[in-house]
């Protein structure tokens, strides 16, 4: 018999350590619900904000139930529950193995790299299934901070957020609805520079059909992206980047990465800047209207672009001499990504909000950063190019 | 003839430079309507949150409009609109010039100490009325950064927004209510991690009374505090200031010390650490169940409580030697001040979304932070006894 779903009753706190790092996207998919939440009827000002996606009303916050995570000493082979099979050939199994085999490669190439820095691990677990690994090297010798985070999450949401149970005549009532969610999130700072910050994130959703309504039918997206925050632009570096995108996107459908280029030049926007959080990626959610299969495959393809977008670029910008000012540059844009991540990012005002494992939220956040009093660069300077850059984004490609 | 109220049309964007450092908090006034939104439906969290202050629904943040301010080369006498009477003896008036004498004696005794740095001004107006002065000290001797801002509000506000404009029958819908509103606020961060951050923040607010809806009142109300955040305990600082803090309120009611005092405590409350941004100190809003006069004197005394609780403190800890790791303490407790100000602080929040002047409004941020991943300071050191009193806030005198 399958363990209960959840020990707390909805509504009740959730977990965000599923997306420690990660960034929420509201959806353009009326297909499928989602349990991370939109921004509660945030009013919308005209004269700022540029949402390119529709807006919709996803699950209140308080609405979706998970377990509270236990520290462990050792991490286990796997966090799926039995009842899913353990490691079948599930999706939800493959995409755990998907995002557990990232995190390991991504963290040897860091490590690599690095030279002197090493990963520590700590591991966490839920009573009725699922659980997270946060891996964090701190005060490298290239890396300032690195986290790399997965986790698995089981919880239930509200009838409400599932669109498919409201068929249901009124007289059946459907039940909560039981879901799955998985996802790999990682923030990369290096010290240099000139050496770029990265993110990442996977991650795949799944529904149970709800109780009670025989027929509905189960739900699921894939969702993430990758992006670069740089504080100089080396243009080759920006199109090696973006070119990696591109060929992982290309490998499955010619629209893809137009379409989530923009989608990440609109999501990682600092509004009350008028400017992006760097340079973009790609960035996508709520993805359901491919096939399964293809979906799954496209995720791994991504997750397996990040050390050949992102591991030559630090290679070669990882010594380059730079002076205190330029230090003092990227400590402003720090400040930025502070900015975006703690007013904006959907994945940590969620975590925030709703008491998950705040230290893995946060590994997001840089080692240092700075805020002067209206800076601004000198017209025409590398720094003002860069700050161009992010108020006008560009096609790198 | 005054000028019209505002060129821009409801809803519209509106600014924050009134409050660019405050600290807005809900009501517990039933009487009064405020112009500063509650954070839009925020679910609640019990087993993080404490809200002590009861929360209401408040004016959607879309729906005030305030013109945007253009840059001034001078400074004007004042900021107040002809149709006022300038400076008469009105509340507006008389706040205005607290506002202004407070913002002058502070920065002079903020330069004294500092015996380097000194403040740059910018100031701006409104074509229908107000305007502001942020004062910035960047990189002084003393000081990492101090901002003392003032700023003067003319705007409108929703009718619905304005409680007793709701008794008019249906057939009577009232305007929309003009308002006015100023403020002066200051966060001020020293160099050396001995040396406190302190923030204050006080501000007058008042409607017209609704148009169409004859023998509705005017309301007006006093909000405000000054709060203490240090990186390490001095209990003889710490006394000293909260001292001075309960001299100023015991002039005025008994009753005031205690009750704002737990206000403090209760509003800079950072949900995700369950701690304190600081040591506290005084925190009201929505004052006005007191004779008029008598909460313009209180402000009054509150505003000139600032350089008598503050200084001799920084006199004292400013050349104090410390190493590495204690610096590094205090970057952290920056972190956790940026934290609180763009995750929680209302005015900041606020402003950030409504398009306000930026800089102003994040003049509040240190010039630098720090987040190391969970970073625990030794049971017993004098890192955790601070972090303890800001877990558990304490009775200082």
């Amino acid at each position: 018999m399958p363990p209960p779903t959840s020990t707390l009753s909805v509504p009740s706190s959730s977990s965000p350590s599923l997306f420690p790092l990660s960034s929420f996207s509201s959806s353009n998919n009326p297909h499928v619900s989602s349990f991370c939440p939109a921004p509660p009827t945030l009013p919308k000002f005209p004269s700022l904000s540029k949402p390119k996606t529709p807006l919709r009303n996803l699950t209140p916050l308080s609405a979706v139930s998970i377990e509270k995570e236990t520290l462990i000493s050792e991490r286990p082979h796997t966090f799926l529950r039995e009842a899913d099979g353990g490691d079948d050939g599930s999706v939800r199994s493959r995409f755990q193995r998907m995002i557990l085999e990232a995190q390991e490669s991504v963290c040897a190439a860091l490590e690599a790299v690095d030279g002197a820095g090493k990963f520590k691990e700590d591991a966490w677990t839920r009573p009725g299934g699922g659980g997270g690994i946060s891996r964090v090297l701190q005060d490298g010798a290239v890396f300032e901070k690195a986290g790399v985070n997965i986790s698995v999450v089981y919880g239930v949401m509200p009838p409400e957020a599932y669109r498919a149970a409201k068929a249901a005549a009124d007289d059946q009532k459907p039940g909560p609805v039981p879901f799955f969610a998985a996802g790999i999130s990682s923030v990369l700072h290096p010290k240099n520079p000139f050496a770029p910050t990265l993110h990442f994130n996977y991650r795949y959703f799944e529904t149970d059909a709800p109780k009670d309504t025989p027929g509905a039918p189960r739900q699921w997206w894939f969702g993430g992206g990758t992006d670069l925050t740089p504080a100089y632009i080396f243009e080759e570096d920006v199109k090696h980047f973006h070119s990696i995108q591109k060929k992982a996107c290309d490998k499955f459908d010619p629209s893809f990465y137009p379409r989530f280029k923009k989608w990440c030049d609109d999501y990682f926007y600092i509004k009350h800047r008028g400017e992006r959080r760097g340079l973009g990626g790609i960035f996508f959610d709520d993805l359901n209207d491919y096939d399964q299969e293809m979906l799954l495959s496209f995720a791994t393809e991504c997750a397996n672009s990040v050390v050949p977008a992102y591991i030559p670029i630090i290679e070669k910008r990882k010594d380059t001499p730079f002076n205190e000012s330029q230090k003092a540059w990227q400590q402003l844009r720090r400040g930025r990504y502070v900015e975006f991540n703690l007013v904006y990012d959907r994945g940590t005002t969620f975590g925030l909000k709703t008491g998950g494992r705040i230290e893995s939220i946060l590994v997001s956040l840089p080692l240092s950063a700075r805020w002067e009093y209206d800076h601004k660069p000198e017209e025409g300077s590398e720094e003002w190019k860069l700050l161009d850059a992010c108020i006008n984004p560009k096609e790198w490609i």
